[in-house]
């Protein structure tokens, strides 16, 4: 179905970005070969990398890419949990690392313009110093602008603004056809046709390989706090969190944790998560005015007091904070090398008590290490599939259990009218379950969409579904 | 290209729905052949209204019509402004006033599930007393959900929580062939495939027709405020708009209007308009706790009084706020019979100063009243085009006039990089400014996304673009 490059295609690429930013020594092409999903199946090698500089390039590599139908899969940070950039056709990986300029930070209608291989650090940085803020967080800070759009990020700081598909005004996208689309621009509002942004967002490279976006940012809040309330079981934190939501308090982030993995986080990256009692953490982040902050952390405090919690800890001090969100933003690092899969499902906020007890009942049945932690603000559970037993000792047959384990904890996630994934994509590795939450009218609207864009599906093939 | 209704199919229907639920008497059709759009050359006759009762019913009934190429329009409450639900080619509207159940208002899981015929003063109500929220106001109260999802609705309290995009969070859409599509649920986050709810959201009934919507709510802020501060000119008024959005507070809403307008309203309805000084004003709507509003209050306060304001006037009264709101929400009323057509333009916020002394420019060049005013927090503009001069004379040439002062006006709002709808949508009467927004190229992939929903345009034809 789809063509190998020829050296004649080659040097035409090299004749366009140079030779210098093409990539064919498969040493070079490993790091290309595989994003953060660990299981080393699923790695696929691209025949050649590219570097491009700009939307231009994107467009001319995409043009040559769809004449010779050869893939072409963009990739930014790689660290993606589900093999979203994975070439698992071969072909070309479009690496945007270096279309990595902040354009504008305009401080007048308070938005972003990005290249899309800029950092989600980097972009932090660049407004920080400006005093400027982007609510979303999606963990991990060498993720791209590409990548966050492409998989509609979402991350714990999402409870109060939404995700980043609340926050994308413009963008740009390159096309199969190599045509360059702008979509949006400076605005806030807008009802004019389709939206096209809307569409992209979470489209996972498959629609269009998108080169920049406009971002709206908010002003730095006067301060932020950060609560953490210790409880006996996950049980009573995760009962306490409806109250939280239905309160005055407007939490930017309500996450819950066990001790023992944020431990494990902490141990792995030598910071402290605070010593406090309790087996089950939730940690609500504030932010706004000292007045509202202090306010929404009483109304917190006596939620959380009132409904069994066994102490509350209140991080003021910047770094403090700094370092509690570094410790659960690196819980997945720290896991990783027992974790063969981190799932995303998200479920309506009502029904996450009962699947996560449905886990842990999974997991004392079947002697399986299965941490569940994640965003208690808005029904999205993280569950590392890992190789351990429960008293750490390695499974033996551990694809056999992950394949039925797996399985078990989707079924009950959809079931409970949830979806498999609340911000990582369905990418390469989730795709087999998509019939489980659309039925087959649905999907076939999806393949139409996907082929308005990309009739012969070479934008990054085999992601979502596979390609006819 | 589209066919006309015959004995046999008006029976077919009207034994789907009843004989007592299909309306053919011409005088019936009157109210369902226009909108709030005032050229009557825009008006057009439905050859029946069917009045549905659910959706396996809209799915029956959108069957047969394509199967008999007869177009299908939709209509809630028949509030918008731009001609969307008028049956332009005739054939059937599908009138959702019967689908107009509160299926249940989930308070664990803190969202809405409405039927698309239930009214916004319908919806607001069952909230209020639930002491729940929905933060978007699109002014018109009779508009229903269905309406408020098909144009993505904003109103003067998205600057806070964004759109009726922002708050969708499940739809039942019937397609053109009949089928039921069931997007999203009682799910916050979501990234597993392409976002349909997200592309229905504001496709104006030309991809399928909802039946049906999950809307996300919000606990009832403690307190409302609503600050007013006047201004001299509307050059103040607006420089004022980006300290207030950069400041500490996040208001809801921030409104621009003119004396001149607020006193027609507020005769209009009998209703008062607080009396202060000054030529402009300035509306912000706060919400939050009680300590919140006041900071926030303050902040604003200050900021107006350092930049121009001639005074402050806060309310506080619940009574008194409504009031207010009331009077700014009835100016599109209040201007009617003197109005050809409400634009809704949207330019990036620093650029609504410029945008709006080209209008008052071309309003004293040309002599035509063209009262402006709108949603100064977003970009988001409302320019009457009116039939008056100045001094309150009628234009004789009106219709010319109006021809040329909208094209001026649009074209300068496109320039600035803005576009033509923010909030009411295209429609029937703005498609010909599409191509001034877009290329070629965009054009015509939103065509190939019509298509793949709806391959005859059977479904609300001519509306957006022209059928091929």
């Amino acid at each position: 179905m789809y063509k190998k490059l020829t050296e004649p295609i080659v040097s035409e690429i090299e004749g366009i970005v140079g030779k210098e930013n093409v990539l064919r020594d498969k040493e070079k092409l490993i790091d290309y070969s595989h994003d953060e999903f660990a299981l080393s199946e699923a790695f696929s090698f691209p025949e050649i990398v590219v570097k491009v500089a700009n939307t231009q390039q994107v467009a001319e590599i995409v043009k040559i890419a769809t004449r010779e139908k050869i893939p072409v899969v963009a990739r930014g940070g790689g660290t993606g949990l589900c093999g979203g950039c994975i070439p698992s056709y071969g072909g070309i990986v479009v690496s945007t690392e270096k279309i990595n300029k902040i354009l504008e930070i305009d401080q007048n209608n308070l938005m972003a313009h990005l290249e899309s291989g800029v950092t989600l650090k980097e972009f932090y940085q660049a407004l920080k110093i400006r005093k400027l803020f982007f609510p979303p967080h999606p963990g991990e800070e060498s993720a791209t602008i590409g990548g966050l759009v492409s998989t509609n990020a979402g991350g714990a700081r999402a409870v109060k603004y939404g995700t980043v598909r609340n926050f994308i005004r413009g963008l740009t996208v390159v096309c199969s056809d190599g045509k360059i689309i702008q979509a949006g621009g400076k605005i806030i509002k807008d009802s004019t046709g389709y939206n096209l942004i809307q569409l992209f967002t979470g489209s996972e490279g498959t629609l269009g390989i998108i080169t920049e976006a406009i971002l709206s940012v908010m002003p730095e809040p006067d301060a932020y706090l950060t609560v953490i309330a210790p409880f006996h079981s996950t049980k009573d934190a995760l009962k306490c969190v409806p109250f939280i939501l239905k309160s005055s308090a407007r939490p930017l982030a309500i996450e819950f944790i066990s001790k023992q993995v944020i431990s494990i986080a902490g141990d792995y990256c030598g910071k402290h998560w605070p010593s406090i009692p309790g087996e089950i953490f939730l940690m609500i982040i504030l932010e706004g005015t000292n007045n509202q902050i202090e306010h929404d952390c009483e109304t917190i405090a006596s939620i959380c007091m009132e409904n069994k919690a066994v102490d509350i800890f209140v991080a003021q001090a910047e770094e403090k904070q700094q370092e509690i969100l570094h410790v659960r933003s690196i819980v997945y690092q720290a896991l990783k090398s027992n974790t063969i899969e981190i799932l995303d499902i998200t479920v309506p906020p009502a029904e996450m008590a009962c699947h996560i007890d449905f886990v842990e009942q999974l997991s004392n049945t079947h002697n399986i290490w299965l941490p569940t932690y994640g965003h208690a603000g808005d029904g999205n559970l993280h569950t590392h599939i890992t190789k351990k037993t429960l008293d750490g000792c390695d499974i033996e047959n551990w694809k056999e259990m992950y394949t039925k384990i797996r399985q078990f904890i989707i079924v009950d996630g959809i079931k409970r009218g949830g979806r498999i994934s609340g911000e990582h994509g369905i990418g390469l590795v989730k795709k087999q379950y998509l019939d489980m939450c659309f039925n087959a009218d649905y999907i076939e609207i999806l393949r139409k969409i996907k082929k308005v864009f990309d009739p012969f599906f070479i934008l990054n093939p085999g992601k979502i579904f596979d390609p006819e």
